[in-house]
């Protein structure tokens, strides 16, 4: 897909292929299409990151909060986003032993105890051993340096759910 | 159910519950979890109310285009989620002969081309005539006001969301 169709959809469209790339939050591809037309990719996604950064502290819980834990309940029961199975898969986590499955499990709800929102990490980036050390780590810092690396991991994830849209959708203009 | 119920929640279930309130925003149940626990019914509902007016006009505007048309495309495909798909249908909105619905798709339409976010209107308070005749009556205003009339109506909506949760999920506690 090149700029020009996006520029051209309808919001409409826009939200229908952009909604998810903050994972849930329809709410911010609807609201950044006020500063269409864009003037490249970049500045696409640079005005989804300006609207998070623009939300309070409660705001980008509630993102956060729009997350599902890795390897938890929504990939048991199948309710997972495609774009989220996508991603659990690529890191290993659709397919982890009972044993990782219970300790990532344990470290899950440790976090959310302590932060009161889940653990996000672009899992993309990361296979299943790497993420349950950052896990651990993670646990250690306070609730706001928390905020402010799982928001930077959203963001992650945003760019990765972008170019793949970029890249994908239309490949032969490319 | 009772507020007891919901205090003692984790965000989990309360997005599990609570998450459609305002049509596709889990981001704003999210968000007011950070002001658990809630002294009341009212204070659950105003904590909702004061982020979407926290929000600048741009996040207003996302909010608007999370919202299917009424009799729209969602209908059609069977893609309503399920409170907008009763609410449209107490409306008289899932029966309407060819011709009412082709006259508010033109409608719809204009709308949107006009001010850029669907027609939102709480549809449980109305029946289709009222609603194509106040379709027809708010294409006349500017796009400040029908912003302003917009959120206000989303507000409606998410009161009678709550209603319903409030009174179906435990109703042997009321």
């Amino acid at each position: 897909m090149d700029l020009n169709a996006v520029n051209s959809m309808n919001y409409e469209e826009f939200v229908d292929i952009f909604g998810n790339v903050v994972e849930k939050c329809p709410l911010i591809t609807g609201a950044i299409w006020s500063k269409c037309p864009f003037s490249s990719v970049a500045d696409l996604e640079a005005s989804i990151y300006e609207f998070i950064d623009s939300l309070p502290s409660s705001g980008k819980e509630g993102i956060l909060r729009c997350h599902p834990d890795l390897a938890g309940r929504e990939l048991m029961s199948g309710t997972l986003t495609p774009e989220s199975l996508n991603e659990q898969n690529q890191a290993g986590l659709t397919s982890l032993s009972q044993t990782d499955r219970e300790a990532l499990n344990v470290l899950n709800s440790q976090y959310k105890t302590k932060f009161v929102f889940p653990f996000v990490i672009c899992a993309k980036m990361s296979d299943k051993s790497q993420i349950i050390e950052e896990l651990k780590s993670r646990l250690q810092n306070n609730r706001d340096e928390e905020l402010g690396i799982g928001i930077a991991e959203v963001k992650k994830i945003c760019h990765l759910r972008l170019q793949d849209i970029f890249l994908k959708v239309i490949p032969t203009k490319l």
